[in-house]
């Protein structure tokens, strides 16, 4: 990077309301088109490369730090200067400053101690394909504003869609009207298919009444998820405007009868139900809806059907679990996120509909200047999404699926649902503790046995003591705490760990009573 | 990367409904916990540093590639299989398919000779500040989530804010309400300031009129912007289902007076005037609407005023194009793209609110897993956007900000003004030919003097060679042609280069009558 100062780069004296002044006098200035002002590449490389040790060093070590920050907030304010700099900086003080400023305020979710929420997905091939995602660094809105951009995509959704056995209806190889799209998280999907499923109510309605205005028929719409469900379907609600309830579960599993009844109660009083999302793997407890039962009922009361699969969807490309998705042919829509548990780093939530035509046209805006020649021979992504921009992010799938290859990716999902199975074996060998839902896939929901204060504590005392990070859920007033497997690192010398730190938290407790 | 195959990576025959039973045979079956079925380090490096060069070489050399793509839809999947690999593949042959299978469909964004649109950003400090983003690849959806991820985005939007000289009110280091966050897209952040006018409105609308349902006050709303206005701003009024009405541009221009009369129209009607959309350069021809007289009337009339100067926006951090940003302290939000001219790779769109908590509290659902201790001291920017999850972008805020310093990210927005002014001389300079609309910023509108068809003829033949890509607009039924300066690699010879190709396609046309 050029360290000369640039000719013109201070600015004029006169900043006040003068602007078009001072406009001419910076055109008059002559500025030497050929001084760099950017990092030249002969540095950029040495910058890349010794980032690229440094994330090798970062996540092959990451073990070994502690996995939860000790930071309070407002911790990293005093670490840096209140202003950008006038001048450039040297990037090695850059990369000293991200020991100095940033790791003491990460929290890991790739170390093997990381057990809260649901997996972030995180590998080195993927890492690469976002490196040159960003070189390339087209904006993918339309097809022609970058063909591979859009037409990868096509293709790697539907290698994605074969690895789950998804029906062919989703498949854009199928040659019918379905495919997919790469959102950019699950909580977009969601709104996206409950938009999607409103115009197409709306549309309907209007049909059968067209003495009744749209806001009239808005405030009839109504639509159903599980007690269980991800707070983003509620939030996709609050978004969309519309009247989302929710639906009793059973076991922590919506069934078909309860979401019937359900909508049966709402027909009677004059409501219209239009979207049903059903949930396979919650993040409660990563229980199951009754896809096959709730399916059908959705079908049969014209009711759009989405299907979150968000975390346990990666699992799908596993035959033995394929069992969860049954009914997935009375699905509208489909999601899940490889950017939770199938090694692809965010963001990348994968939706597959049956007929996108409905979100495509429900918010169709068509300005001559993202116009093309080539427009309905591939899909123009802007349609599918919320945003109109979009990154190219189909090259990290497309580089995770090679090479990690079919086999691989399915021996990482069976790995940590066996962890899991090991975490719930030492937690049941213990008396003083009980699993509060059966373990599915790689989590675990524990718990001491009685009172949600006692686990509360405990949960307090293992976050505290800093070694290993999990997060609380609570069912039906019952609190427990939630392991959830998350590195690509994790061995299981590492469940032992993570063991022994719950169990020394419970008699930490025990020898203070 | 471990080409043995994995002991269980084979899946179990039966693969039927009984999945209990397959899934009991997988966890009897004994995985070897140490192999890995992950790139291992070492490759990980030589596989990242062969990108980083490949990257270097793609860049410093796209000039001469050609900048739009030959090929048709469908062109990408008869290059690569119909199916994901069963095993691993070398990184060696991923690497030999970029050029073979996504460069040939790559529109060159970063290339001199690309003039559409609008640029969107590519700098060598935000791809590595990005490497590190997917290593650390933490999800910042609270702040204990990672809180370096929250605590550092709140620091780079008040540097940002600093740089544009915002009013105190819109930075987080006043101590007052407002702050910056980083959205992805402008269209989310015009959907997210939209969601938070219309829950302000709606509630103030109840208490007046506690009679009115929630569907009622929605179906009365209406917002407003210019005719000027980009599609996601209509698209916002889509999806967020409430009226917008657009404005009658003065010379492409709002002007207060056109907004207030809109507003005092629909008010004798008696509907609910909530939002405005003051723009500050428009994407036709970057005009700007008089943000001085606008705000003011928006303020006047209880109505929200959103900012949107998603491509001009940067050059408010040069002061002599501050007076374009005149009124802002009338606006409630303000949001640009560091993305599109500042040299910050996308996704990292800059939005400010003055006052948070209409968006903060409008869609705030509040899980038991997602609740942390600190929940109050620092923002949880899930509840400023419409996704859950968010990467650590204000990293390459930060890398891009020092590596360069404000001084050679003016001078970047000048040379690009300078380059402007260049190629509208070329234009001036031919009889032929006329501009659309003053030059302002980095973007010159031009036609062939003569009718709409001729233009089009123009463009079609200018993009059929090739050479270089621009786009059309079409103002009050005037065609012309855009030509952005969109590349940090553009040079004063690459604008004689651009405007050789417009003539000469001009020429072939009066050619060939």
């Amino acid at each position: 990077m050029s360290h000369i100062p640039i000719s013109n780069s201070n600015p004029p004296k006169q900043t006040d309301g003068n602007g078009k002044a001072n406009i001419a006098n910076i055109l008059e200035d002559k500025l030497d088109p050929k001084v760099s002002i950017d990092m030249e590449a002969p540095e950029f490389k040495d910058f890349a490369k010794t980032m690229v040790d440094f994330i090798a060093e970062y996540l092959e070590n990451i073990r070994e730090r502690r996995v939860l920050p000790e930071v309070k907030p407002g911790y990293l304010k005093p670490l840096i200067p209140d202003a950008a700099p006038e001048k450039p900086e040297k990037w090695q003080d850059v990369m000293q400053d991200i020991e100095r400023v940033i790791m003491p305020g990460v929290t890991h979710w790739h170390s093997p101690k990381f057990h809260a929420y649901f997996p972030t997905a995180n590998s080195y091939p993927a890492i690469v394909a976002d490196m040159l995602s960003g070189a390339i660094a087209c904006i993918g809105f339309t097809w022609i504003a970058s063909p591979a951009c859009t037409e990868l995509e096509v293709v790697m959704m539907d290698w994605l869609g074969k690895m789950l056995e998804l029906p062919a209806e989703f498949l854009a190889c199928s040659g019918g009207k379905g495919g997919g799209v790469i959102q950019g998280t699950a909580s977009e999907s969601t709104l996206v298919a409950l938009l999607g499923a409103k115009a197409k109510k709306v549309k309907e309605v209007k049909e059968l009444h067209p003495e009744w205005d749209e806001h009239t028929i808005l405030g009839k719409l109504v639509g159903y998820c599980s007690d269980q469900a991800h707070s983003s379907v509620e939030r996709a609600g609050l978004l969309g405007g519309v009247k989302l309830r929710s639906v009793q579960s059973e076991n922590h599993r919506m069934r078909g009868a309860a979401l019937e009844k359900a909508i049966e109660q709402d027909l009677a009083e004059g409501l219209i139900p239009f979207y049903a999302v059903v949930t396979l793997g919650t993040t409660n407890s990563c229980a199951f809806d009754f896809l096959d039962e709730c399916g059908p009922v959705g079908n049969k009361h014209n009711v759009w059907v989405h299907v979150d699969a968000a975390y346990a969807g990666s699992a799908f490309i596993c035959p033995e679990y394929r069992h969860l998705m049954k009914g997935i042919e009375s699905a509208d829509s489909f999601n899940f996120n490889p950017h939770k548990w199938m090694l692809v780093n965010f963001d990348c939530s994968a939706m597959w509909l049956k007929d996108p035509s409905w979100v495509v046209n429900a918010f169709n805006v068509d300005p001559l200047y993202l116009k093309h020649d080539m427009q309905g021979s591939a899909p123009d992504y802007r349609h599918w999404q919320i945003p109109l921009g979009r990154r190219f992010r189909a090259l990290k799938l497309w580089f995770v699926l090679r090479l990690y290859g079919v086999e691989n990716l399915q021996a990482h999902i069976r790995r940590h649902c066996n962890f899991a199975k090991q975490f719930g074996d030492l937690c049941l060998a213990d008396s003083r503790f009980e699993l509060a839902a059966e373990i599915n896939m790689g989590l675990v929901c524990f718990r001491l046995k009685g009172s949600n204060e006692r686990n509360e504590a405990l949960l307090k005392r293992i976050n505290g003591r800093g070694h290993i990070h999990l997060v609380p859920a609570k069912i039906k007033d019952v609190y427990f705490l939630r392991m959830a497997i998350c590195s690509r690192f994790t061995q299981s010398e590492d469940m032992e760990y993570s063991w022994k730190e719950v169990s020394a938290a419970a008699d930490e407790m025990e020898q203070e009573q």
